[in-house]
């Protein structure tokens, strides 16, 4: 089952926002075993659009259309499909009685264009769009579901997650899709590739491989599709072991969460605690754990010591190290995590402090030079790092190597206690 | 003059990254009067690949292609543009020399995969990746420009900015592009475009308006297209004046940088700092101001004490404030904002306490329930806020309100100061 997803708007083609629901809805519609063949971004131009929905029934069964529905001038989607359908617009009583009970709720006014905002192609099936005034369309169409949601991102994600996918599952026979992720950190994806070459040869051409590099780390992903979900599952978990086993001392995780979830899990499972003391990272670390609900229970939190005068004041540097290493440095980043993990008390703290850039290199520290400390109220160890990208990637770098240190510091203590 | 993004890879449609390359491109285009048309994201496959190509020269002058580059298997666009163009492929012997160098650097040894990606097809214009060891490849076919670039994004911007945005100036004459932005908060989309519709009615037709809403905010965009620079900068000036005019009260800001950058040139105009005390949002805000450069200028740091105990530790809240009234409370909120104010000396600090869900929501606090506040020290304010939407929405949402809060008190401050 093949589906296309075309967003709509101008403000994703000039760079404006970037499109998150895409990926979004590709992850949730795999889970189902819909492979998404094209995601197709457009302007809010009628013309434009007829030719992607064209071009996008010849490849796919299912289209899912985000954007253009807002009641501004430049929303134009929904008059663009009820031409192409042929269908006029009618007013649908329910979504009116909808946006008004909405409006009384944020106690304002309606206008004119809000009610218009309950007009529907005549013909389509009304979805009501329970955060929002847009509704959502579903046309069928020559065999092919044409489905219209709004674009904001948690109104899309609440009609996909109770409206759209039940109705695709019910809709269609579906084949099991399970996929297994294997995260592997210290090996370049040539070097992957080459040493597993020989099974990846032998994989049936119903399993795929694909290899997924960021930030230091490449995660390989088998993906099986098929109808019996016993055999699949059989048969990825063997092809799992058989690539785990060739590169053991690579690979990390092979659960399907992002890392610093994983971390969350482990330290929850072991009920530790974790505090953090962020410089260049500037409160990164600390979003990416706290961005997942429970986290609490792990992370108690952190400072963000952006200026030498709060790494001194809350974590407690001595003066003297700042002046003779300097705030990038092997002493300073220790200073730092013993700080956190007896001012912060927790069972583990993880510091860090480098040098992010544009500015603020030197020859002996240049752009990108990170160090990183992990403490445990008995000991602790620093590493650094010479990263040398941009601004930005050397903050997610720098939060990644960070995981990767108080993951294997954990795995072994785990493992020795 | 019109170009498309086609990003190649399974990894944007299965949704196991976010497409962040195509609203940089957008961006960068735009500044030099190049409209994107279209962004397509398809799969390593080359008939899909072939498809999308021929159906983007249809409607564009320069296809820029990211993407499918890399050494392994599922990594097809070298053969298939190859195939395209009917150019047999050659081995580059500059770009085999770089390949050699990277890997030197690396300390690393190379195997066979990457010696191959030296290999170019015979006939296009190879230009030097600096940045990593797949070559960039500019090919001319009837009167388009069809550039293949990797899909890493430092590589891709790299490549963008030094060589393929002056190429495309060198090549093309552009017309000129204006753009004014006008953010604007307190007002729905809708409610604006009704105060200004006559504005938006009589802009020509090379002057087009967007409404780009985002977490309780619009920001107008104005943009118009001419050979006129200095008409065209007059015009836009003048319709800007209009617009401002009519919708003064909730017109935040008129320069074309993220709200966040925009409190920090104003602080650092006026010589202030900033530190933060985080619960809720968890570190996010404090990385929005860390990820732009310079901003240790104002942000000294802050803490993200999610826990109570470190409330009490790091920002003195009273035990009994938080037995009496709770974590997430107007008391709360006023003594962790005025213990950042006090603990971290800075001019101004702002508190953020609140219930991000979806767990520990209660009937008199539920999932959304934020409590904000500033202080400078000598006064602090607080303020309620219901957002009641998922997680991530609140965090974000969370944090704008935070900046909304601060900006209208700086400015009020600096107006009577």
């Amino acid at each position: 089952m093949l589906a296309e997803i075309i967003t709509i708007g101008d403000e994703i083609l000039i760079g404006q926002i970037v499109d998150t629901n895409s990926a979004w809805m590709g992850v949730e519609l795999n889970k189902i075993g819909v492979k998404v063949k094209q995601i197709t971004s457009i302007s809010d131009d009628a013309q434009h659009i007829v030719c992607a929905l064209n071009e996008a029934q010849q490849r796919a069964d299912i289209i899912l259309i985000t954007g253009g529905l807002g009641p501004t001038k430049d929303d134009i989607t929904k008059h663009t499909l009820a031409k192409y359908f042929n269908m006029p617009l009618r007013l649908d009583e329910p979504t009116l009685a909808h946006v008004k009970s909405f409006f009384e709720k944020l106690n304002r006014p309606m206008i004119d264009v809000n009610i218009k905002q309950a007009e529907v192609p005549d013909g389509c099936t009304v979805i009501m769009n329970k955060n929002g005034t847009a509704p959502c369309m579903w046309f069928e169409h020559n065999g092919k579901i044409i489905v219209s949601m709004p674009g904001v991102p948690f109104e899309m994600k609440y009609l996909m997650t109770e409206e759209i996918i039940p109705r695709i599952c019910q809709r269609f026979e579906m084949p099991f899709i399970v996929h297994q992720s294997i995260l592997t950190a210290g090996l370049g994806e040539s070097f992957l590739a080459a040493q597993i070459a020989d099974i990846e040869e032998a994989l049936p051409s119903y399993i795929k491989l694909a290899y997924l590099p960021k930030l230091g780390q490449v995660r390989l992903r088998l993906s099986a599709t098929g109808n019996d979900e016993v055999a699949l599952l059989a048969e990825v978990a063997l092809f799992t072991q058989k690539i785990v086993g060739r590169i053991e001392k690579y690979v990390v995780l092979t659960e399907d969460v992002p890392f610093e979830k994983a971390i969350l899990n482990l330290m929850e499972k072991h009920h530790l605690t974790l505090s953090l003391a962020e410089s260049c990272t500037g409160g990164y670390l600390s979003h990416l754990f706290t961005q997942h609900s429970g986290s609490s229970k792990v992370f108690q939190g952190g400072a963000v010591t952006y200026s030498n005068a709060l790494k001194q004041s809350v974590l407690g540097v001595q003066q003297d190290t700042l002046l003779k290493f300097g705030a990038v440095s092997e002493q300073t980043a220790i200073e730092m995590a013993n700080g956190a993990v007896a001012n912060f008390k927790t069972d583990y703290a993880v510091a860090i402090t480098g040098i992010a850039g544009p500015d603020g290199g030197t020859e002996d520290k240049p752009v990108g030079t990170v160090w990183i400390a992990i403490a445990d109220g008995t000991s602790v160890k620093a590493k650094m790092y010479k990263f040398a990208n941009q601004r930005l990637q050397n903050i997610e770098r720098s939060a990644m190597a960070a995981m990767m240190m108080l993951f294997i510091q954990l795995k072994q203590d785990l493992e020795v206690g």
